[in-house]
């Protein structure tokens, strides 16, 4: 089999061959992946609560099939460069004339005694895999969360929807969600969290898993053993690269392939690079930074499909936007929280504002809506942005999302132009986004 | 009585004030206005409906207190610049140092014969009116909304809700919103509207109301009679300039206020205007444009307050940002919409793109998105963008809002780094401010 481009992987190598198509209408197209459907990534812990399964959380492969891609399902297992020839599990090749890896994230499973037995499980983004586990759970009574990042405090919140369980989330740091939110942030999450009837322990590790074949407890280090006949693994994930490494690609900070701006490795410029598996620097301080989300992993995928002929866009560095919902609450953040934000040294200002969703403050469902941002101070540019609220902050973190990627400043901000509705926004008179920037205006000038 | 800075008007007004407040902390703030409560605007035709009441629809006097502003209810009747003194209708005069006038806008009423009849309302900003026009609606069993704008169309849907009576549109454009939206998002706007019972005719001319001293009907150009027994008229509104006028301040587009970038008026230094009130340039072109937003008041007014004693922000001009619901479905609307570019003789590329407003789409609630991006062909700088959808789109157009105001091209929007989650948004595969972008790169180039 030959092929102008070859894409190897699953949600960003389905954008990367869109990007492709797009811009090279007239080029061979094929992507290869072992998986038989690949699952939206940021829906794998509703699958256990308000989507019912994972065959309602499929991205269609219909999308390949109208911009004329070729869908190879196998594993690329070895890659010869300098033939440009790539060699599947079953013997098949495939001569390719560009190169596109996204092969993703695997689940970090931590070197835990007993973190080998039965029930414990790591997320794996697998449609069999995630089905059983979901099959599994219907006679589970006590479940244990190891992490309470995302990935655990979303699945401790689905988890309990419609069944009678108990759910733990254990935290080795002294806040859940504390890697991505301020601490005012995580203790309204975790207060949210409490509501529904899950525990919650902080500033706790795990020492062993206990039981026979099957887990049955979870052992802390202070010896106390919480009861558990299931263990979700939520404390991570690690660049799938071992097929890049064996193909000689450069690896770089925790074995992300090696990119530059324009998604190309610095190995090879036939082969690039895009998502969990290349390696990602902050838009802020242009350092490698570890941030795994599907919406960068995206936006590097369009960017690599468009550049494999030609360099067509550059890649900014990961802002890294995200948002999350714990019982009906949500929050979001854009660029650098606070506490980042001062680890790395920065003179930053923080400007706050709270308002309603709506206004009046009183229509049907009004939810209040905090916002935080922080400033550079030197140069008054906006560096992040934290909010919670309603539904309304998914869009609204995007608004922050747009500030910082052209650099606005608190000045600019203050004259943002919003459009506001009684149903739909907090009133224009207390835009939270815009109220805040008015507080920080001063402290950047002193 | 003496105060440094004197604002005279409503909502405007309010955020003038804060603004000044927050900037020239040890200035004192006197705020005039002749209302006993200022009125949300935007929330005046969900008075009729979901809010219940003006009562509920109130910007809380509290703010000025907090912020150290007082209040004095009175009507200014007449400006001294060159003794810099405003006298009261009840003859109380204060000497200020800076004046602001924030006096808004007054519904236009159009001169068609019967226009004065009993029972033929234009919405005046006014709480007792208002609150009786409620009273009124109490027996009313046809209202016939003269105007399809937003007022007229907001009317129309929230006057149904809870009273069993006859409601029509008549619009003398083509379509309702017209003004504001392209043709098939006022198409789909009219579908849900025509949902709830509401009749519209377009374009069809009023030529008479008739009646004995209260209205009985509404006399279209065809001869056709309308039983009404209250009309609304929601035709658009004038600024409120007389007091200005009087006091010698240049007056420019539809006899708005003239003021420069920083909100200062060309005849008086000490003088500064915004709002409804205030001559408005357009973003895009920078000649005068008519246009009247709550959100475009308030920037203004912050940037008024802002550089009452020192040049702090300059006003780029409006972009207009705003949003509507209709039954349930929104629609919303940031810079031109296509119909406008192409008035303006503007060489553009579209960009369309669907997606649900979650992912997988089968979560709870889901509701497809439509996106429609105008580019500038020469540049690939956004100019306009279109979104309906459901409630997320309220913060969705603002989104873009901030892209037009950085001037973001098609490729910088190609590369947005969105935050995405299953509950919140589209997909990042999908995320259709992103894609309607990807569609545009190529025609831009071409």
């Amino acid at each position: 089999m030959q092929t102008d481009v070859l894409v190897l992987g699953g949600l960003s190598g389905i954008t990367a061959g869109l990007s492709c198509r797009r811009h090279y209408p007239d080029k061979k197209v094929v992507l290869v992946r072992k998986e038989g459907t690949v699952l939206i990534p940021c829906g794998i812990p509703y699958i256990y609560g308000t989507v019912g399964g994972p065959q309602n959380n499929v991205i269609p492969d219909g999308l390949l099939e109208t911009n004329n891609i070729e869908l190879v399902k196998g594993e690329a297992v070895s890659v010869d460069r300098e033939h440009k020839l790539v060699t599947l599990k079953d013997g098949e090749t495939i001569l390719y004339d560009k190169l596109v890896f996204a092969t993703g994230s695997l689940p970090l499973v931590p070197p835990i005694p007993g973190v080998d037995k039965k029930n414990i499980y790591a997320i794996k983004k697998d449609f069999n895999y995630l089905d059983s586990v979901l099959d599994e759970m219907k006679s589970v009574k006590d479940l244990v969360i190891v992490g309470g990042g995302f990935i655990g405090v979303e699945f401790a919140d689905e988890c309990r929807k419609g069944r009678d369980i108990n759910v733990t989330v254990i935290e080795a740091l002294s806040h859940c969600l504390q890697m991505a939110l301020d601490d005012e942030f995580c203790a309204e999450a975790e207060a949210k969290l409490l509501e529904t009837g899950v525990k919650i322990m902080t500033g706790v590790k795990v020492e062993a898993f206990v039981g026979d074949e099957a887990v049955s407890g979870v052992k802390l280090a202070d010896g106390t053993v919480i009861k558990a006949d299931m263990v979700i693994l939520g404390i991570g994930a690690t660049p799938n690269t071992e097929l890049a490494q064996k193909a000689g690609l450069e690896l770089g900070f925790r074995n992300a392939i090696k990119v530059d701006r324009y998604m190309q490795t610095y190995t090879d410029p036939n082969v690039f690079a895009c998502g969990d598996c290349a390696e990602k620097q902050s838009f802020f301080t242009g350092r490698p930074t570890g941030v795994m989300l599907a919406s960068i992993a995206t936006s590097e995928a369009r960017i690599a499909g468009a550049n494999l002929y030609s360099t067509v866009h550059q890649n900014c560095g990961a802002i890294s936007v995200f948002s999350t919902i714990v019982n009906g609450r949500a929050f979001a953040v854009a660029g650098l929280t606070e506490r980042q934000a001062r680890q790395y040294g920065m003179n930053i200002v923080i400007g706050k504002a709270e308002a309603p969703d709506t206004h009046p403050g009183g229509m049907p469902n009004s939810t209040l809506i905090k916002v935080k941002l922080v400033f550079a101070k030197e140069t008054g540019v906006l560096i992040g942005g934290s909010i919670s609220g309603g539904k309304s902050i998914g869009e609204m973190v995007n608004v922050l999302s747009a500030c910082i990627m052209h650099r606005m400043t608190a000045d600019d901000i203050v004259k943002f132009q919003m459009g506001t509705h009684p149903a739909l926004t907090s009133s224009p008179i207390a835009y939270p986004i815009v109220n805040a920037a008015c507080k920080a205006v001063l402290p950047i000038r002193q």
